[in-house]
């Protein structure tokens, strides 16, 4: 993982001319791209890690499991939103963990964890990096020293349950690799998320993160059977059931935590038969209105393919001039049926008639197979945007059917509105990137001229847009998490009492306020109460 | 619903001469049945509903919905489990309520909550009051005074959105209510426990019902997008998308908090449009590991009829001879499928591929004509039992389809081991009642000889089966909810550091322990921590 830009630098993408004239010509780019400097310009503080948590974190993992270079340092600034990478390409490094540490197992984070409340450490779990939220910042919020946990070591596959159609897998273990220890017992996970080749299986969990074919294998959160975490104060192992009405289900508490209540070591999660067949398609809708009431009515039918997104006109229009291709008419969506031979065939018919009801057209094969093609390089093509001096981000949300039109409007006009200069006009385009029974999730993805100071002109757009989610009804994250960048919503989301049972959660499983402090829990709310 | 046994005093159930005596030739049932006392013969204490709690709670709901009479009170002693019905047939009403209140809107809820806190009245939300594990026993725990909080008169109907495929419906609304209501508008909920007629909205949300069609509807809890929830601290709204990643799913915590953190007043479900097809099967499967291969199939590959169970052989002879009919060979399965007439045919044919691939054989249409027409008639023949000295009761639990054969065993032999008496042998019989992809539910019954002090030779059985069944990694209940009676289970079921993190909620939402006492959270758990 590049440590200032997305994914493999060998897989580095760079713009034609013609798209470079493109974007100058609609946008209004000017010439200028944001500084990149080189890692070697990078200055780190010192590591603050006091010796004696050194020592005694040391004596859990042996001296190569805690590093203290700049090498690891570097690896460990933080996530990979744009803002993230902004600050990288600026040099900036202040916040660096004071270590990054490695444990081979949960009984290592267990005793990690509570050395670390003893000696007043930070931790950060830390799986892929792939936040775009800011959820693995070494923020510090006044705890002298911070260490990044990195759970790359946790990489096992520790059971596989054909019978009950279960595996649980090691938290740090990444998607190739575990579908690649699955699909070695003819079994897949079925999550794709664009992070797909570095993000972890506890990351997944932790984030409550949805892949490209949760229509079909369903939302992670959805797939979890059951969890191992470890908490300053102890592990708790939860889910004895499929299904169970004992008392609330403390595995959504631990779902989407984040890594503030504890470290996520193992996850059992459903696996399914790795499918005989696959079978994409295209289709072409005169309006995005037509298509969410396609998919709309294929959720409620119970219908829903395997994958299904639909694209509003402009990003019908860019994707063609990223592909290089024409754009088709009106809006494109992809779908994709997955299983037996038979599924696919039978599924397939029955979903074809009610695209077809709700005026979609097939489109060519091609289409389809462009979409499979490029389906990771979404973050790639950032930083080439970047390079190209236009300023590209995404954020998310979801809502009720009913909700879901004026949501997009607002959110549209929002980010328009705000990114707009003088001299150049933003593009703001959408996908449906999730459908359910009752409502669905939006896409969101902007460009626009990067210009003068690119990140406080996002971290305006994106706070008008939050509040704008928010008035509108809609959750602020769908498949991204809080994190930071969320973090000033979440009173919105649940409440300033929903607010107050997330922080008494965390006060009986962190009482020192460790675990990745500054993310997910409004920060008022995390200090203990005064004693009546 | 009678203060005495199992609901419409008209539906009351007796059993043939024929039947009795094969009751007494199988089981060895003595003749004498456990006593039944008038109602005239109960002696409440006082109530001890303090004035100037009586004065503030009046002004809230008005005189004529404080009811301190005997009647009121009588009929809401607790609720409907075998050991529940046998204290009342004794004529135990000592631990009756002090008030009935019937409040009408959420703001009265919240009102009268607030109320309590002040005055550390308990209060037992209260809705069709057919707990069978002691969850509206009026448990003061230590609290001078209690009241019931009826929720009959929140039976609204509040929002039917159309575009979403959701209702918002009061807590208090009846089953059979509900699906008027929507009917009306040409929808229908689904759901459809045995306890349908009596059990509420609000009910099926605090204790995380399932019911008959759980395997087309969904359980109760996943049905669930919103919540309204009346605490001592104040009022919670959660649900603002029908999926989100915005941190823990506090909705999660609510559904399944059986009154103990608030009062349930608003629910949120999906509904669907009212099928116009329906189509019981019966099959018969030559053993019950068979019948249950096929449910996991089933489930599995997505292929779920609207509703299936499997019995086991015992149970398969003893409803046929309940229903008076010759019991098939092996293992009775009865599969329902509603919908559109095509997706009837269509999922018919592919189930019953399945079903016969796994040695299925289709039965009569008569046998399952036959248990549609009885299907909610268990509770009433509980009642008849009883009046012929035949202690009968159930208790279910689930487990993952690996572990399912060896919980199926060892909680056959405990409860068989523990009703045995020196001259009578327990019949004890289960069917699988539920089915997901990685587990499935059993639901057990007994019938043995009431013979002397049927509730403590009960109370061991059922403690030792709850052991076995935590031993053998099954929760404690599949959908029944813990009340009084499993919470002995809880620390099993989440570990100490589980409940610790439940009795912390429940401090931050009800800090003066008002809510429900002595339900769900282990006691020792509920105790402020000592300040260190």
């Amino acid at each position: 993982m590049a440590w200032n830009a997305w994914g493999d630098p060998a897989h580095a993408r760079q713009l034609e001319d013609s798209q470079r004239q493109l974007l100058v010509d609609t946008l209004g780019v000017s010439a200028a791209a944001p500084p990149r400097v080189e890692r070697s310009a990078l200055r780190l503080p010192p590591g603050a890690l006091p010796e004696p948590a050194r020592a005694a974190l040391t004596a859990v993992v042996g001296e190569e499991h805690l590093r203290t270079d700049d090498a690891a340092r570097i690896l460990h600034l933080g996530g990979k939103s744009t803002p993230d990478l902004l600050r990288r390409r600026e040099g900036d490094a202040h916040h660096a963990p004071d270590a990054v540490v490695t444990p081979g197992s949960h009984e290592q984070v267990q005793a990690l964890v509570e050395i670390c409340a003893e000696h007043a450490v930070a931790v950060v779990p830390f799986g892929g990096g792939t936040s775009v939220v800011g959820g693995v910042e070494p923020a510090r919020e006044g705890h002298p020293a911070l260490i990044s946990l990195d759970l790359r070591r946790l990489d096992a596959l520790v059971e596989l349950d054909e019978e009950s159609g279960t595996a649980t897998l090691q938290a740090g273990l990444r998607t190739p690799e575990a579908e690649e220890l699955l699909g070695a017992e003819g079994y897949t996970l079925g999550h794709f998320p664009q992070s797909f080749e570095f993000a972890t299986i506890g990351g997944y969990a932790a984030t409550r993160s949805a892949g490209q074919s949760s229509a079909g294998y369903g939302r992670f959160d959805a797939m979890v059977t059951a969890l191992k975490v470890a908490t300053p104060r102890g592990t708790l192992d939860l889910g004895r059931a499929p299904a169970t009405a004992a008392g609330p289900d403390l595995r959504q508490l631990f779902l989407g935590s984040e890594g503030t209540l504890g470290v996520l070591t193992e996850v059992t999660v459903r696996v399914r038969r790795a499918p005989a067949e696959r079978r994409d398609e295209a289709w072409s809708f005169p309006s995005f209105a037509a298509g969410t009431a396609a998919v709309r009515a294929l959720a409620q039918r119970g219908l829903l393919p395997t994958a299904i997104r639909v694209s509003d006109e402009t990003e019908t229009f860019v994707n063609a001039v990223i592909a290089g291709s024409a754009a088709p008419e009106g809006c494109l969506s992809v779908v994709s049926h997955e299983g037996d031979p038979d599924e696919v065939a039978r599924r397939g018919e029955a979903v074809r008639q009610v695209l077809t009801a709700h005026e979609g057209s097939l489109l060519d094969d091609e289409v389809a197979a462009a979409w499979r093609r490029s389906r990771f390089s979404g973050p790639y093509m950032r930083d080439a945007l970047l390079d190209t001096g236009v300023l590209t981000e995404t954020l998310e949300t979801a809502t009720s059917w009913a909700g879901l039109a004026a949501l997009r409007e607002t959110v549209t006009a929002t980010l328009t509105a705000h990114l707009r200069t003088a001299t150049s006009t933003p593009v703001v385009f959408c996908h449906l990137s999730h459908a359910y029974p009752s409502g669905g999730s939006l896409y969101f993805t902007v460009a626009a001229d990067a210009g003068e100071e690119p990140r406080s002109r996002w971290r305006a757009a994106k706070q008008a847009a939050g509040d704008a989610i928010a008035a509108a009804g809609g959750s602020i994250t769908h498949h991204h998490a809080v994190g930071q960048d969320h973090r000033p919503w979440m009173e919105a989301e649940v409440g300033p009492l929903g607010v107050e049972v997330l922080a008494a959660v965390k006060r009986t499983l962190d009482p020192a306020g460790i675990m990745n402090p500054g993310k997910l829990i409004p920060e008022a709310a995390t200090q203990p109460p005064a004693v009546s």
